[in-house]
């Protein structure tokens, strides 16, 4: 492409309106163009880069077997109450209607009308497996679009559903899935971990979500620093430390602590570190008859953890939601402060975490006001009854699955697989006949790839101060060539025009940047923003000596290669 | 790709709700189901050949120098308000509340979006000319949907704009782009023709349709047998008659013809050609001043000809719209009923057709109910004041560029190239600086392809009683290769296996009908309904005598071709 016969529409201004990195940067490097809240219109170079990604994620899908459709952004209402959902979504479905007043929405996902389609299409087990996906416009009406196309309101989405006589045939396409998913993102050249999530209500089901990790993501994501593990922060499995308990050494003491009331103070005062002491925390137990008042529970942690409350309220025992004791029932019950409560002595049912449970030694609330005791050991001073996993996973943890130790970073989901049992097929009564001519509800699968938030996610994980740096498979030129006085050196010109059709011809995307009167430095800034991952500086005192500059958009210096044989040294640092 | 992993999903019955033989052999074939009345779901089938399409359009797009972009399918109203166009756009527009109750629209075209956009990122002329497309889901809201993709609500169009500092450089775009539509067409493999078209009330500019050439268009086009030459029948010229008009020869007399008032009855009783007599009919003229009674006007056309109402309502001294005078005033002012009306004596003013004034010895009516006269000649009988174009044209017409003669077909207007003008950047404020620094309006240009109703008219050009007979460039599959017995047939399968993997590495689309248990008339059955061009089946028998039978999708009878050289056979009849 010719800058000349091209819109670059980079700006140098950070838009006062965007807030995260991706937003700011595809702004500025002329990607996108704001219509209205949470509607893009895409530029060619966004568009460039959408394109590159739905690429890799069409011949991924592909190659995974499942069979490209493409269903309708407006949907008839009445499949979403069949399904229950017409009800069930919130106000993020777009419903309209049409000139006779019939009520439609736009379709924010699609298992409705695919569900609909394939009780139509399929009636015997012998068409399943099957699997269909669409790359589409999906519309979600969110109530604050935010983060330019990370949460716009409509956006391209890959979707795909799988359908099933069982559920041993959907594990085999999930995991089919899964690795394809693994597959476009090593493609694409992302830093990003399938991560076990929540299957929330539905229940029971395998779900994972894909993340790509970046410091502005919403989700933390615990992942092994070996293996493949990773899972949300809230979802990863805490185990117990390594090894045997310790065996005690000290004797059990009281410590006069007047005022001290937190780990920290007690930290402070006494040089007693957070991890040799525990925090007790009173929540309320399950009421055993309806109406009674619900008894306390004690839940005992290591003083550097901090408590999962989703874990905590999956626990028998314990009020779901969870809810913390009010102070003065503990006072009026316990006979102390929250500041100095602790396991021994304690009267209520008390759980302690894995962590806590390992500990010796160990420092603790002595469940009198102004006091804790020291050198304290389970079992020799006090009993434990119930060990559970009640923390927060932290960085340094053992990964669960055993290997390597756990890290913790932020991650945006751009994926998401999802075993759907047979919501929807059971729903629309979608069923098929079984070898033995016997009716049976289809069993799917649901797999959804944000191509547009890939994107942004893409820059998220991939920029400096210059601008962006795009992983090479979706950069939306792979090279610029930047002249200098294209206009009066012929020299430069047939030079510039060498490599560009040399390049162009082995189907490399070439920018050349060949505007009349655009400043060096001007047009050096744009590649740089727009995040060409190699660049070329052509002119007339590098000719004459026989040198051409070039930098890729990740090197501090740049390098001098021979003019001559400059096309063959693009050919092999360029994918193509 | 395997049947046994696909969905071919034909269907033998032709479905009761389509009338067009597109409509019905698209869902006959696999190609789409209905969702909702004008939605459709594109399944596998019909997606490839779509995806076809917008490959062709893309890359002549891309050729002639336009760019691509992606605009929302959703707009805001405010930009709708500011052309005018949200008061005026009738029903089709399809107007929705987002949940904080701010109005859009679904977007049927996006001349208010590509011109906000425009009028934002350009400022220059240097920047001019511009000329931006995309490929994207557009929704009309037709009160009536109907033949399938024909007219859908939700289709798939290709739409371009293109943006100027003067008519001139429209006009080299507007060049460039029709010489790209013709290259689409071309390359997809249709009958087309380029058809000069109305602007409307835009007034002025240029505009052609492309239509296909089908019997079930919904237009009736005009094109030269030898040239380029094609109009929409109600706009071509009827040009007058090639060379001088001929010498009288014989003399004017008087014919009594009692109670004949037609030409088509003159015939009958008399002999008399309808080529060689004329009628003439009364319609209003102009009224001088406002509440005065219209003048009559007579309009003289040859008697196998049929008036052009458009043609004559656009002429100096004739009312338009066109009305008829009542036949009252007619026998009040004239003296006679409409069936003895001529122009030899006409006491109001005459306008005669070209091809009626090509005439000599002519038969008209004498003005006098009851006889008409014979043997009239222009000039020596009967002045002749004005002579225009009032007719429509008919086959074999001299064409109006003078280069072989009318041909009329009908046709299904699939493209539709247009020059705006300033209607939108005037309305809008879409401006730019230009050599003097001075601000100008930008010109308009804006070209549509209906990318999904391309697929439908390509099936209405070709098909036979068997079903869809495809074009090769947008065939879903260019082979099919049909097995006998392959689950029992060591060798059919080899071979099969064989062909399939070497067509496919050549990057020819090939479906291997491997599905077990299918019948070998069904699955040829198939092949042909879904127009796959070619095909072969591989039989035992067959391979025993070293031959495998092959047959084109619009050949009549099989070939027998060697089994040994069939790839090379194959890679020579299959384009790639």
């Amino acid at each position: 492409m010719r800058a000349s016969r091209y819109l670059i529409a980079t700006q140098k201004e950070t838009p006062n309106d965007a807030v995260v990195i991706s937003h700011q940067l595809m702004l500025r490097a002329g990607m996108i163009r704001r219509l209205s809240s949470g509607l893009y219109t895409w530029l060619p170079t966004g568009l460039r880069v959408l394109r590159k990604v739905e690429r890799i994620v069409r011949e991924e899908m592909d190659r995974a077997g499942a069979l490209e459709v493409l269903m309708p952004v407006v949907q008839p209402a009445e499949l979403w109450e069949e399904s229950g959902r017409w009800q069930q979504y919130g106000p993020e479905l777009l419903r309209i209607q049409d000139r006779h007043d019939n009520p439609f929405c736009l379709g924010p996902t699609h298992e409705e009308v695919i569900t609909d389609l394939i009780r139509t299409e399929v009636s015997s087990y012998k068409q399943l497996p099957a699997n269909f996906y669409q790359i589409q416009t999906k519309f979600r009406d969110e109530i604050r679009p935010r983060f330019g196309v990370m949460r716009a309101r409509e956006f391209t989405m890959k979707d795909a559903y799988s359908f099933h006589l069982n559920a041993d045939s959907l594990q085999e396409t999930y995991d089919v899935m899964h690795d394809a998913y693994c597959r476009i993102f090593d493609r694409i050249g992302l830093d990003y971990r399938p991560v076990l999530a929540d299957t929330g209500s539905i229940g029971g089901s395998h779900s994972h979500e894909f993340h790509v990790l970046a410091q502005s993501g919403e989700d933390d994501i615990a992942f092994s620093t070996v293996s493949r593990y990773a899972a949300n922060v809230e979802l990863a499995e805490a185990v117990a430390p390594a090894g045997e308990r310790p065996a005690p050494s000290k004797e059990m003491a009281e410590l006069h602590t007047p005022g001290q009331k937190t780990i920290a103070a007690l930290e402070e005062a006494y040089g007693i570190a957070a991890n040799s002491s525990v925090k007790t925390l009173i929540v309320l137990g399950e009421t055993e008859e309806e109406g009674a008042e619900a008894p306390l529970v004690a839940l005992v942690l290591r003083g550097d953890h901090d408590l999962n409350e989703l874990k905590a309220e999956k626990l028998s025992g314990v009020a779901s939601p969870l809810q913390f004791a009010p102070e003065a029932r503990i006072a009026a019950e316990l006979g102390c402060g929250i500041g100095s409560l602790g396991p021994v002595g304690m009267k209520i049912d008390v759980i302690v975490d894995r962590a806590a449970a390992h500990l010796a030694d160990f420092v603790c609330g002595a469940n009198k006001d102004d006091y804790h005791l020291t050198g304290v050991n389970w079992e020799r001073d006090v009993a434990i009854a119930r060990v559970e996993d009640l923390r927060n996973v932290v960085a340094g943890d053992v990964s669960p699955d055993g290997q390597g130790v756990i890290e913790i970073k932020r991650g945006i989901e751009v994926g998401h697989i999802f075993q759907l049992g047979n919501k929807y097929s059971k729903a629309m009564n979608a069923t098929v006949l079984d070898e033995n001519g016997k009716e049976q509800v289809m069993v799917m699968g649901c797999y959804g790839i944000g191509v547009s938030r890939v994107v942004a996610a893409a820059i998220e994980q991939n920029y400096d101060d210059a601008g962006i740096i795009w992983p090479e498979a979706i950069a939306p030129f792979q090279l610029a060539i930047v002249p200098i006085n294209m206009q009066k050196s012929e020299a430069v010109t047939q030079k510039c025009e060498h490599i560009y059709e040399a390049l162009t011809a082995k189907g490399i995307d070439v920018l050349l940047m060949d505007e009349p009167k655009a400043r060096l430095g001007a047009m050096l800034a744009d590649a740089e923003l727009m995040g060409i991952p190699h660049r070329i500086v052509v002119g007339d005192r590098g000719l004459e000596s026989g040198k051409i500059e070039y930098k890729g958009r990740r090197d501090s210096e740049n390098s001098e290669f021979s003019a001559d044989q400059i096309v063959e040294i693009l050919l092999s640092k360029i994918a193509h």
